[in-house]
């Protein structure tokens, strides 16, 4: 089965990067019900063949552009493998010692390696890291910690939250809207902050916005700063919105699950401006780093505030290390008990493979962009219409008419799907209809990029 | 690398169950800095076995009688290795398609095995399945699925939780009060009923609370009946409990985390007892079954009432296919958007393996269970001081005063862990300090219990 995978990744471009099925499809071919003897693992490994991997869509696929990468590498693979094999869980440093103290270590490693504030280190007086599942989990994680902090911890108590604003655009992710549901917030009192053009975050209205919610005599509590909106990747100011904020008592958050991990590049390094005022960070080794999906990293500057809002010690979870202080207990740094040792893929990865060849394939992600946004440019049936710094470009057909050229954008993108000329995700900027191009595959080479711009612009 | 965790999983009890290190003693073996240059794979596996494995607490061990099993069979870590290997997410059915498909089907297949209800079937007018990370999730969505149902929806905007009440007892899960205050609801309104001197909820008590919480009025939206306590493996009298709940209209959850996976066997399959009156579900294929961690299965009778709590729809995740219906968006069922595989580890470990071997595993462990029992009652220094109906055992030392009971049983606790000859956890019921002894290692036979038997009561 190891050869198997290799094939499978070392052969990414040999499916159709988006299968040709329905719903329902793949299990009109499986059976009902569960077999009543066992089978042999070559039938499964058949099945997999005919039936499930024809199935998937094919992350890996050197056409793949849509949402975002979801990169894997060897050495993570066999990290996760080895995880499974040990079949320990990581809740509690009692629970597993060795696994706490080398995801510790990994957030520190990474800290150093993306050049992020030292008050994020382990060591630091107030701040530390820990591996999550997903940006989803670290927003909500971060918004809890930021709740308590506001109520001087007396939300776990009363569960009261009828005060309590928070901000964020428009265009940061929809995970935020989630947790603000989740949390007993509601979306009423989720601000949507005006963005400007490049669909970051305008600092001016987003004070005002805070002025007139003390003037109703609401709670401003929480803000996030996207680093990499989903929809262009826009960058909201973190220091000017942090100055604002912070004058209120008010935590930040930054969410910078697809980008941040672009600051691995010393010239990309700007992605993460502003985290020396943050309180809280998220980004994603899942997504461009090639540590396969879950590893998300999150950090804060105030790790009294995350572990006062989610510790809970019954007797029969109590342990001297952890009651002593000098041991950590990931348990009360997320929404989650029991936890994977996820800490072994970075370890594997930053160890064997370092991060040269991350470098290298971030640097050749931007380039591509870049390259195929002057072939855009020079086209004059298209518009680009975000910044596009890093690896995603929006572009959108040109018309006289924002309603026939919304028509013929959305009429591209799912043209360009259903051709398989490559997988692309459709999204709305500001009332105008926008395919993305997000390049980030490993597999993805200048030979790819070319080929598909040809073949698109020959369906336009 | 394969062979090694073959080896590993052959080999559970050459080291010592519990690792005798110090908080910091691994990260001291440990360089602070990532490494400049690439090192070796050999280089990572030597520093596997000489500092991180004997650094770990050993879940597989056959003396390992500490919280719950954590237990792993070959095909589940093939499965996950599969799933690494694939690299795609599972968090909308675009996304992939047959994980989609594979995961609904794996949900029917349980319901199946574990005589569920068939109003949980995916087939079902209103009811579903889902894999989950963890109970901890699957008891949040399950509250918030309720508090969507409790306030027709409006919770989701208006974020008021003001009224909302929740019912558990003290024995019930730690997850449970932090959902409560992850949810905005607060520890104040999650009443804790009575439990019986089995440590089962009072039916008669629950009735009485909620009478006095609609007379302050107040709105009584949720309960969780446990199907095996965490500290005892008590078991909530769910028809009653039901009966009551929905007379008011409330959302029952049933909590069998641990116990579920008995239903496996005919013979155990009361411990699924009033399903058909619960309004949602949740047990872990990750504790008792073999399946590695994370696979938690959760099934809701009202799935409207899950995803339109959860549900939400920016046009970057949008697709035809989950529009009309056809297809299911997992990402709606619960709290991360991003999604791994995990079907592919029942779907492995149900073909090649079956469910016979679990049956064997379970009822070795339940006879083992007893067994000890045996020995426990004959011996008058002891007291076995909850039901053990499967593989959970609390035992307690005999005294004349509960305070000197106390301090021995606490003592025999640490002073078995530090002699190794087991890890056990403690716990409190009712006052009464316990030692808990959960047979549930895949290694453990009557030589391991015996053994462990006998030199407990030589160091009493």
């Amino acid at each position: 089965m190891v050869d198997w995978i290799a094939d499978y990744i070392d052969g990414p471009g040999e499916r159709p990067v988006f299968p040709k099925v329905n719903p329902g499809d793949i299990r009109a071919q499986l059976p009902e019900h569960p077999p009543a003897i066992p089978e042999s693992f070559a039938d499964v490994m058949a099945d997999m063949e005919r039936i499930i991997v024809p199935g998937l869509t094919q992350w890996q696929h050197p056409d793949f552009f849509a949402w975002y990468p979801s990169n894997i590498t060897y050495p993570s693979i066999l990290g996760e493998l080895m995880s499974s094999g040990l079949g320990i869980n990581a809740m509690a440093w009692v629970t597993s010692p060795a696994a706490t103290e080398l995801e510790t270590l990994m957030l520190d490693w990474m800290q150093e390696l993306l050049g992020l504030p030292d008050r994020f280190h382990s060591t630091s007086d107030t701040g530390g890291g820990v591996i999550q599942g997903t940006a989803s989990e670290s927003t909500l994680t971060a918004m809890l910690a930021a709740r308590w902090r506001a109520t001087d911890g007396a939300i776990n108590a009363s569960g009261d939250t009828t005060k309590l604003v928070g901000y964020t655009t428009s265009e940061s992710h929809s995970s935020i809207e989630k947790g603000f549901r989740i949390a007993g917030i509601g979306t009423d009192n989720m601000r949507v902050v005006p963005h400007d053009e490049h669909f970051a975050m305008r600092p001016d209205a987003f004070a005002t916005m805070i002025e007139s919610d003390l003037a109703a005599g609401l709670v401003p509590f929480f803000v996030v700063a996207a680093h990499g909106t989903t929809s262009s990747m826009a960058f909201d100011p973190t220091p000017a919105i942090a100055e604002i904020a912070h004058a209120h008592g008010m935590w930040v958050h930054v969410d910078a699950a697809m980008s941040g991990i672009a600051a691995l590049t010393p010239e990309h390094r700007w992605v993460n401006a502003g985290l020396d005022v943050a309180d809280s960070y998220t980004t994603n080794p899942h997504k461009w780093m090639g540590i396969n999906f879950d590893c998300n990293l999150f950090w804060t500057a105030d790790r009294a505030a995350l572990i006062s809002a989610l510790s809970i010690l019954p007797p029969y979870l109590a342990s001297e290390a952890a009651q002593s202080g000098a041991a950590i207990d990931y348990r009360d740094w997320g929404i989650p008990l029991g936890r994977r040792f996820r800490a072994l893929k970075l370890w594997f990865s930053l160890r064997t493979d370092g991060v040269a060849p991350v470098q290298e394939m971030i640097r050749s992600h931007v380039d591509l962009t870049q390259q195929l946004a002057a072939r855009v440019t020079a086209d004059d049936r298209f518009d680009i219409v975000a910044p596009h710094p890093l690896n995603l470009l929006c572009i959108a057909r040109r018309s006289d008419s924002i309603e026939q050229a919304n028509a013929d954008t959305d009429a591209l993108t799912e043209a360009a799907n259903a051709a398989g000329i490559g997988l692309f995700t459709r999204t709305v900027l500001d009332g105008r209809s926008v395919m993305r191009i997000s390049i980030g595959a490993r597999a993805t080479t200048s030979t790819h990029v070319a080929a598909m711009w040809e073949r698109l612009t020959e369906i336009v």
